[in-house]
């Protein structure tokens, strides 16, 4: 419903509410307009603030190959014409890695980060998987692009027992991809964070870090989670069982509910 | 700071603040005051609601063994006395139990119920690990009873990282269990639970629950858990690495942002 | 070394060593010539047999479409060759689907079954993956085929810990791919095992059954993996850390280790 | 059937077969007898070795305070006595330790080293645990000791479903812990134990090690064994689901296999 320019590109935002302000961070195939069954929830209480990364959405179409820092970048100036100093940051996979990277560029800006699906670097199997995405982006029609990218994104479990649903995703989305000018953006956004890597800096942060896994995460498994885990000091990590890289979607009500509870909770330290 | 008779009996408890009510219920060893350091997070938009169970705190001593569902029943006169059609019950180990068989027994009074450490039975193992505390009560002084029941609470790392805070913890515990009069509750408390079992019950709850599980919880480990999560329809799962069974000493801020967030989390099912 | 005919159709198999036999099955890329790091250990003091299925190896291409069950069959007819009532049938993951399937089907002829990342029926989730490998055959050259099956093989922590190991297989695999006529038959087996369900007829085995599963297991789970465990009235299960779906090559010492140890282990119930 | 001297004192021990040997080190309450439904199979292409530690079985009983260093030194005698320059070492919970100390302590004499349950120190909250032992001894009869040592020992869901063979357990430890003489010895055990701890020196081992954790064992966690596996450069790790700390009685299939494959698997490294 807004929009600002950023280097000369067009982003646009949302906003919802007031409160504790809570800027949530799309994955890679995600747009704000995806996030509506959450809204209500979030703004209740809450500023929530949406926002659709260079290549997603309603915001400007990229024509180079670009580095992942310019999404991360992108926040500064999204902060800075919301006149918010700092924020809460929330991200799932592609939006966890630009908010871990925008927490060590800016440790000021960030009151709590909450990373879902996330990593510190590009983890480097999921370097290579992505690569098979971007060779399946080159046959005709969507089909390939989405047996490429999609079933790997789901836990064994949500993909046998929510199967109508699955089968509904696989409706809308073949053709989807299948339009002109669908994959190129995809492509770049997947290649934009193939160098990305912070963990080096992560012992800097001290802001409260809540870290949440998918136990059958196929993409950023628990052992990569866990680097993150070790090396911020005031890390916190949850486990969610029978679910897989799109938390969001497989487990909406804990998702809602640890974001709710982790930005809100008064006290971040406890002298019990 | 309040108290009402039930069966004759008087029961302690204390309300802070107003909103979407909590009933927060003590493990086996606790009593209201051990919740000091939540009170003013839990209350800050909520209403927290705490009762010391027979034969905890400040509530009435018994005179003879009794029934695990005394503990239930009073919980039904503590909602009448705080005229509360329903709450939130949140429970942490034995509460959790007693949390679990109050729902199975007046499900139209739980709005939401959350499960830390809890079972929905006494499970086989821990009976027989509980008799073992039995046995070292009958020992002279605290430090028999301290041992056979504290350190199997606590997970291996927290044990390690935590040694200061455990030290602490003995000094004060020690002498505590070796008063007078200190012990045999503890035992009729531990007592009551054992013949607990509303696994056949289960099936017919329908609020939404959610049910978190310390991944290190020796007394009641995962596979326990588990049973409640798939028997329960609209059952939440989420795993604590690192964590035994004393979540709210061991995660505080994760034990708290769950409860926050769970309850007021508006709505419960997503059309995502 | 030696060859038979199977309904008109060359099965190439070779055999070592002599004593308790263990006939050994491949995965859906491999052949008899990838076992040569094995065959002595092997064979020191068992026979081991070794066989490519159709459209492996040196054993007859398929011109048609086929079902899983012409693979299962011709191991009946192996053993016949041979002249062996029955062996102990140890396969990995394509090759542990076929074991059990011949093990359902003909309980007397397997005296012991092991199963390496294997499964009882095509997973759901994995039956849309293999649509991706499928999708990405169609494409020139090796190297969609490539990113498309292998990495998504291996667990994340091998693939960074040994990735010249992993860069070398690249170097063999993607021209290997590339030439006439090597990526029909995969497609071609893949599909053979599409709609694979013997889950129904576990509960009937009565041999002892050994399932193995990698814990990063992407593509056939663990939770896929004890549908085996659970439904087998004489299973033992072992879970190896840090191994994906290729755990002979992923964890080669305790690969062997277990087949030796299970195989020629002489009581397999214990009066402890 | 043999008993040699070692510092003037009595040390049992019992030969087998022939081949390469396999000295089995008992766990804390377990004597050479205690292996008897395993010494067909281990014997019949090894040679199986077997010994009692001092205070344990039949040989000598102790009379004051001692340090575990004294059985790690026995273990030297026994293979001068039986003229063997090395063994393969295998050993459960408190032989695992024992047996990790002499392969520190003595590398040339040890051709590969199995550890089921043990660790390369005491954990700290085991060592807390054990006191809780030694706290229960002191009550009359067997009863207290009995409910303070076995039942953390087995994991859940095998007190659960073996009941019957945990209540005939139960019938015969309980008496037996009762008679004079019993617990003393078994309280000198356990303190010998407290201060070990030969992490640092891990780094320097490099025979082959099989490390074998119950994924419920309570007493020496998963995260205490990968100490181990973390450190030592040739680790293998095995997980052995739904098995606690008494991996020789509760899964004796698993353990057999293992200890047979590991040790007569011919090559431990694998050009694949």
């Amino acid at each position: 419903m807004a929009e600002f320019n950023f280097q000369g590109k067009k982003v646009y935002y949302e906003t919802y509410g007031a409160g504790e302000p809570i800027l949530l961070l799309n994955g890679i195939m995600m747009a704000t307009k995806g996030w509506a069954p959450f809204i209500e929830n979030f703004s209740q209480n809450n500023q929530l603030i949406l926002v659709d990364f260079f290549d997603q959405g309603q915001s400007e179409r990229m024509t180079e190959p670009y580095d992942f820092s310019i999404q991360t970048a992108l926040l500064g100036g999204l902060l800075d014409t919301l006149k918010l100093d700092s924020v809460n940051v929330c991200g799932i996979s592609y939006g966890a890695k630009v908010g871990v990277d925008f927490a060590v560029n800016n440790p000021k800006r960030v009151r709590r980060l909450l990373s879902f699906n996330g990593a510190a670097r590009m983890p480097p199997l999921l370097a290579e998987i992505s690569k098979s995405w971007n060779e399946a982006a080159k046959l005709e029609g969507g089909m390939a692009y989405y047996l490429a990218t999609i079933p790997v994104i789901y836990s064994d479990i949500f993909y046998e027992r929510q199967r109508a649903w699955m089968d509904k995703r696989q409706e809308l989305l073949v053709p989807y991809f299948g339009f002109p000018g669908v994959k190129e953006p995809l492509v770049r956004l997947t290649n934009s964070m193939m160098t990305f890597d912070v963990v080096d800096k992560l012992s800097a942060l001290d802001m409260p870090v809540l870290v949440v896994t998918g136990k059958n995460d196929n993409l950023i498994p628990q052992r990569e989670q866990e680097i993150m885990v070790n090396s911020i000091k005031n890390a916190q990590h949850v486990i969610l069982p029978e679910c897989g890289h799109a938390s969001m979607f497989e487990k909406p009500m804990l998702f809602s509910s640890l974001i709710l509870g982790f930005v809100n909770s008064k006290n971040s330290e406890f002298a019990v």
